[in-house]
């Protein structure tokens, strides 16, 4: 996966990631609110998308909600998108040892996909069958965008860390033995800097867009010299009417880069 | 969701959730190693305790791990099992709010589940989404029953409650606005008396049989005048080679409830 993403780089020399996130209420007149003009749309996208983006995160949630043809769409999905451009899935997924097997398994195998995002509040051996996977990268949340990262991420441990920054040193220490891991941290936040000293490991960076952040900020914080993800969906895919064509989009990711 | 609940508990007196973790490798031989050979066996076991338990809970994981076809037995599996027994959906999902809305119904709508557990750790505004479907019920993860449970959830924060102590404040808090919640507890535990007394809200119990703990401690710890779910997968539904009968798993259930 990591070999990819350098790969990538050097081509289009950005950390812009896709979020691709089919919501119908949002989808352009142009296509037929189905889970047929999902795939249009999306199609659409990753052709106008493919030589200009680091990576593509669809978050499986999203075709979730279309129920479970929803899914078989993110199967052929994730097939139409070029083998050397990796896919992060986004699932937030982790459980006791047995099942986060079977979950690696399903994200791994059906949707051939090369990174996916874990929620670390069950601790090591709820991530561990991931990174056990080891041509697969495994992003555990840190510092998420929400406002709710306040109610647990943020609380102060008798160590004076807060919650998330004990994440990035669980994950700084699990990572010795799987170097396949990073974080999730939100671009929402005037922390990253900060992060971003007390670790190497990469970063995968959403909120920026609709949520807030801007690519930029974002950039800043995170390491010009390394690599990063930093996410966008909704500022990318949605705001117009019509069909998705390469010019809309170069566009649109020159506003999002700053270009 | 409660209602059903109480009535069921009515019928069959006792606690008893039972899983539905369907696992190729475990399987008795009788059937079929195969998508059809699952439905088969869930199906026994269904006709075989549906007079006997007060709940159905499938993790949703273990049929993702049978690939896109595991999702539709699933589908399949819930609509065979008896309106008036509830489905707690074991997805431990939870993610933005937006996000959390497709979660939830895809969960609620196309398994048609009475429950979800949801990972708490992204805070109020990820947990509200499942909470808004008032007819559902929420169990948010507390104390989980592995081993990685140490590595935050019982991270003691400044104000001397350890972050699963704090997750319980939080959900009495978010009870008082959505009183359709309750909480993950592992039955390998000992402090499960003590987090009894934290909160009124009902419990889910994972963790009895192959993880250790036992019914009967469970029942002690958890509310012997109201109602709690004592999950029961592998001890129940493994360990024979042959076809799930209701004797059999009647014999099963006696030595688990200890009678």
């Amino acid at each position: 996966m990591y070999q990819k993403l350098l790969r990538q780089h050097e081509t289009v020399k950005n950390c812009l990631c896709v979020g691709l996130d089919p919501d119908l209420d949002k989808l352009p007149d142009w296509y037929p609110k189905s889970v047929d003009g999902v795939l249009h749309f999306l199609l659409d996208v990753i052709e106008a998308t493919q030589d200009k983006c680091l990576a593509y995160k669809p978050n499986i949630s999203f075709f979730e909600g279309l129920g479970l043809d929803g899914l078989h769409l993110l199967k052929a999905l994730c097939n139409e998108i070029p083998d050397h451009i990796p896919i992060i899935m986004d699932a937030k997924r982790g459980d006791i040892g047995n099942t986060s097997r079977m979950q690696a398994a399903f994200i791994f195998n059906t949707f051939k996909a090369d990174a996916i995002t874990v929620n670390p509040l069950m601790g090591y051996d709820s991530v561990e069958p991931f990174l056990e996977h080891k041509n697969k990268w495994v992003f555990i949340l840190g510092l998420t965008s929400n406002s709710g990262s306040n109610d647990i991420e943020r609380q102060r441990l008798q160590s004076e860390k807060s919650v998330y920054e004990h994440i990035i040193t669980l994950g700084n220490t699990w990572s010795e033995k799987h170097p396949n891991l990073g974080f999730v941290i939100g671009a929402t936040h005037d922390e990253l800097p900060t992060i971003r000293k007390q670790t190497h490991l990469p970063f995968l960076i959403p909120g920026v867009g609709a949520q807030g952040g801007t690519y930029s900020h974002a950039l800043a914080g995170a390491d010009k010299n390394g690599i990063c993800l930093i996410n966008v969906g909704r500022q990318l895919l949605y705001g117009g009417e019509g069909r998705i064509t390469p010019a809309l989009l170069q566009e649109r990711i020159c506003t999002i880069l700053g270009q």
